[in-house]
């Protein structure tokens, strides 16, 4: 069993939290578990081959070369998922579904890149708006958000999980979407885990 | 005139009683029509081959194997529905467009799949939650569903038509949403074969 | 800096007033612009093969007819913005998401189209149900619609930008939703040309 796990999520909604405690219990439970950073990879892979000096550098770069540096970087990442050793492995790609730039709404997965990755899983980690808006005012002690935001929130979850079923229609990946409640991530966790071991 | 038609829709939305009285229809005026059930095909189509040796069997294969079948089975409808003769001739395919599985949602036309059956339309069969919950009372003698399983019902339809619409720009496909009201089922399927008819 | 834009919106939404001020605004910053409506072009390619002699005709094919046409029309598109000559070039295709026909809903940016355009951004222009019908009655001088047709837009806008997302994943473009707000269309072209800047 060799698997390639796509986790995506609106920031705010406690992904990186999500994503440790499965790690953990899935190496628990006998996996060789490797998590990859999409844009971390991306990085260094383009620091090494001299293509940039900083992350900064490669928001400035034209949007079609970043598509294609997108791309090489999924080829890489799927590359190197393969080489690490193990008979009961699940690779896990962190990325986004969607990400919002100076030119608009820009797929985190889109066919090219899931060409390369051909996940077996996409996994969309969402949480209500009101623990959202919580952890940001934790994050950075900004006074509680209005009503408005809620609704933008709610209309922001509800596009991220457009992007995801597009890609995953794209794919043929499986799709799970997990709620992270307050102080329930080891729950979301144990989610993920469980669709992980039934792949 | 020679068309490939995918209809899909939640359960319990009537696509059963839509899709028989549709192919009677289409009959009456003349065409060569069949109608293939995706899900029967592919078990029986893996039955012969000694794949599997029952339905569960299936559901027991990693979801990779899963749609690697699905592939072939595709593939193998086209295939069969191409050798079928006629000049007037519908060849109906009676799908999902995505299935609840223990992995989470699984899309039912994705690239892979519509690559193979190359539709020419996906008609999505939709009623209303109320007629879904109605429908599932009368065949289970079920209590009365709550407001809360309106609300679920409701964002399940919203779901199921992403999914519809997704594979639609995927195929290049049209997509017609056809409503099949409490006892109009017959009205229903005279939407259906006008769109088929238009063709 | 060579960039292909698609531009869509659902009727009513005053898309030409915005693609002809942004056109204007791209110019005075130094750019060639090319704006070429699909269809318009897709007649013209069609009448001078002698593949058909009206536009009606075109809609009489059979949908797999269209289907072909419109990938050809695509290709000759591209072909025609890959000749256009200028450093600073921005190629406007101005088309649909999502076209209404007999047979149902038809996309208008599927996946072999978008193969064919590869474009770099898709720009959805929207506006409120209020304005879109506030347009309509000014131009057909139409009554006032009811709260029926409201909430029927209201739900039309939300599948065109369905759509339209389906059509970014699956070609990798960027989305740029852009409202165009009632007397504020030049606003929303700065948007526009503030988006295609930035690709």
């Amino acid at each position: 069993m060799r698997k390639v796990v796509v986790v995506v999520g609106l920031p705010g909604v406690g992904k990186s939290t999500v994503l440790s405690i499965a790690s953990e219990k899935l190496r628990e439970r006998g996996y060789a578990v490797r998590v990859v950073n999409f844009g971390d990879f991306m990085l260094s892979y383009l620091l090494q081959r001299g293509v940039v000096r900083s992350r900064d550098e490669i928001r400035k770069l034209p949007l079609a070369t970043q598509r294609e540096l997108q791309e090489s970087a999924a080829r890489a990442i799927r590359e190197e998922l393969e080489r690490t050793p193990g008979e009961r492995f699940v690779g896990i790609v962190d990325t986004h579904a969607v990400i919002r730039t100076p030119v608009g709404l820009w797929p985190g997965l889109p066919l090219n890149v899931l060409r390369e990755l051909r996940p077996d899983l996409i996994a969309v980690i969402e949480a209500s708006p009101e623990e959202i808006l919580s952890r940001q005012s934790r994050d950075s002690n900004r006074v509680r958000s209005d009503y408005s935001s809620r609704q933008l929130l709610e209309e922001l979850l509800n596009t991220y999980r457009y992007y995801a079923i597009a890609s995953s229609v794209i794919s043929g990946a499986a799709l799970a979407i997990i709620a992270n409640r307050e102080n329930q991530a080891a729950q979301a966790a144990e989610e993920l885990v469980r669709a992980i071991e039934e792949l």
